[in-house]
């Protein structure tokens, strides 16, 4: 890490563009702002206080202002359209591919909407539409309709000749699509196979007869991930169910949504947007963060009536308020590490009812070795502290409890919650802790008050 | 995600083939693993706890052992490996590409090691002995020697020959590198432009002059993985520091390692390994989640050395004890939201000392307005439950310099560690929660002995 520090581009960028912002010369600041490419003012733009932010976005070349908008987060996005006016806008979104330019359309007011739809031609407009016809999270969405389509019964010399005719092809493009009279997919054949074969070979004699998949359009993004991957895709077709070619993915947008849903998982398992702006202003932090905190309020009450209970106990042997919060800890944490194994395998569809009694049984036993090892290192260091042989006893069972009660919660927790719906990246962790507090208070005070007293 | 979990394929298979392996027909089984692609099989066989895990191992078509073996993680390859006997390593490795192949390496015994390297021709090697002497997390073992050079001074129509002549190119082709006599790397082709343009153009007119980028042979891989998503590469060439082309790095390899960065990160939150087989020996997965739980012992029983020097304030006001969980509960949950903004930040070079003091103030501010608000609900439901004004007091208090702090830690620990040359995504939750528990512990029971007694 002090490797990829000393590397860390982005970081050395933003150090350079901050001393120029501060120095007040904005010459150099345009310079380098618009010497990096439209990804790399994107992140840098998010790195930046909400002042030089728009001082910056004034500075960055018109004709990278679509691009930048597309690669950045959510509520940043919404500001640097705000110091936009209609016009600018238009300009940024003519510069865009459709499938960019339908992730842009969802965050412009209506009234920007109606100017951008009026100054494209008819045909990308279409495209646009039926791409926006599509829900947010599926492969239609994702998809671009501008694909290089050839007919099955054509030889190579006449595809070259398209080709050439045609002047360009769009980004990434690795294949050519083969389609039947009605626009149905047959098949594709690699732009590879076209520059290896002799110019009188029929084309449908190069299509990969290995690599026929293609994409139903309602397919989830988190599908269609799962599918490049798994087959090393640089771009894959879009079919509706009658097979009909509508568009294609490739590979940059779904290298976007991995990082996406990556992000998702560390950012929700805090209660956080992955969208949210590190620097968005204070009252809307507050306002966000608030919920999370008050559900986490509500489960700590839970947590403090047990302890409540408790009382006459405590007032006794004040050592188990001392000690506590160690059982229900060490619960929590032993607890997390099950829970992020489980996310994990629920992720990668790893597990499931085929497999899940196995799981749930080593993670019991995981759980049974650690709670007696660490349970009697507990309780003997309870034994040199408070000299109470009972109170070591009380202890080092409590955390054998709790631990075998936390790995069990590992498991189910996630599993329950998204046999109800839920997202258990997002939930398991209060759900879980709420469990193991409970759990570590009852056990350790119940104990107590059962051996103690 | 209910709808992701009815589409989910990978978990459907399991399904499928654990009721197929319980039913004891292997026929059906090794058709259905048989009729999946390598990474497919990885994942299948990462589900499967180690005895079934096994058979399905031995039903693979020997043909995808190499590339089968590639896709799944450290663990659960050692363990696939020990199933093999030489011959079937040496079969597997031979059907690999080299970086690939220099990846399974790492895990060989000695013997099979040299056997496997007996077993190539010279050339292949000499390249994959070049690949093994770069460090494991730079460009240069990442990197496939195997590439398709031209000159610069030859016409599209004689790499067009060539082309044909060589039969067949690497996977993912999708430009050609120009080369000097001394294999000095001057620029890259897009087979597009080869496709679309007059047979007699000179080759060196088509290099794409916006594309310039070649990846330093020691970069390292997390740097990789940003310049590709910077500029969208399939491929990129990958020069020392000489500027001789070495090889080429593709899209396929940066879309593992931006998989395996989301999950180091989830994983190491929870002191994981990333590498960790689901289904490790009971033993083996104890000791090693032992040493995490160890070290947050060990954090808890500083926070419990702060709640036992209030050992006497407890004895006389009870309710602290049934409270003090609840404030440095909330203190970590709110540190937990800055930190899960820090570590996304840090890795993605957001975050610096240009803005690290803005970003500190306004998480400040944050957390002074929630713990005024939550203080207050706090407080209020903390008076009608003990009806002890004193105590609602102590208590509000206590959760603003709670969360004030708990802001502070966030921001301040990540960047710490980072500085101290560790991986913030791995230890700042532990560090984060012990400041959190002792300042809520000592800022809730310190007001309350001051207060209250």
């Amino acid at each position: 890490m002090a490797e990829s520090s000393r590397q860390d581009k982005a970081a050395r960028q933003l150090k350079l563009l901050s001393d120029a912002l501060d120095s007040g010369r904005l010459g150099p600041v345009r310079r380098m702002v618009n010497s990096l490419s439209p990804a790399e003012i994107g992140n840098l733009l998010e790195s930046l206080p909400p002042a030089k932010r728009t001082i910056v976005w004034g500075l960055v070349d018109a004709e990278d202002d679509g691009e930048v908008l597309v690669h950045v987060g959510e509520e940043v996005r919404e500001g640097l359209l705000a110091a936009m006016d209609t016009d600018e806008i238009v300009a940024a979104a003519e510069s865009l591919d459709i499938d960019d330019l339908a992730e842009l359309m969802e965050d412009l007011p209506d009234q920007v909407i109606d100017e951008v739809l009026r100054s494209m031609d008819r045909e990308n407009r279409e495209r646009l539409e039926q791409v926006l016809s599509y829900p947010e999270d599926s492969a239609g969405r994702l998809m671009n309709p501008d694909v290089v389509t050839v007919r099955a019964d054509v030889t190579v010399e006449v595809v070259l000749r398209y080709l050439r005719l045609r002047g360009e092809v769009p980004d990434n493009t690795d294949h050519l699509f083969v389609v039947g009279r009605r626009r149905q997919y047959l098949g594709r054949i690699p732009l590879t196979a076209l520059l290896l074969s002799e110019p009188g070979k029929p084309v449908n004699q190069l299509i990969d007869e290995d690599d026929q998949g293609a994409i139903a359009v309602d397919t989830l993004t988190a599908e269609v991930a799962k599918q490049f991957e798994i087959h090393d895709w640089i771009s894959a077709p879009v079919v509706d169910e009658n097979n009909t070619l509508l568009g294609r993915i490739t590979i940059d947008d779904v290298v976007d949504i991995i990082r996406e849903q990556a992000e998702h998982q560390v950012m929700s398992a805090a209660g956080l947007d992955e969208e949210e702006d590190m620097f968005s202003p204070v009252p809307r932090a507050a306002r966000r963060r608030i919920i999370w905190l008050g559900i986490n309020l509500g489960t700590a009450f839970l947590a403090a009536s047990v302890v409540g209970r408790f009382e006459a106990t405590i007032e006794q042997v004040v050592a188990l308020a001392v000690l506590m919060p160690i059982v229900a800890g060490m619960g929590g944490n032993a607890g997390t590490q099950v829970l992020a194994l489980m996310i994990r395998g629920l992720a990668l569809g790893q597990v499931s009812s085929a497999n899940v009694r196995v799981l749930l049984w080593k993670e019991f036993r995981v759980a049974l070795l650690n709670g007696l090892a660490l349970g009697a290192l507990l309780g003997f260091i309870v034994w040199l502290w408070f000299s109470n042989i009972a109170l070591s006893g009380v202890i080092f069972a409590a955390l054998v409890i709790t631990l075998c009660c936390a790995a069990i919660a590992g498991v189910a927790v996630p599993l329950a919650l998204r046999r109800m719906g839920f997202d258990p990246a997002l939930a398991s962790s209060i759900f879980l802790t709420t469990v193991t507090d409970v759990m570590g208070f009852f056990a350790f005070l119940g104990l107590g008050t059962w051996l103690l007293l």
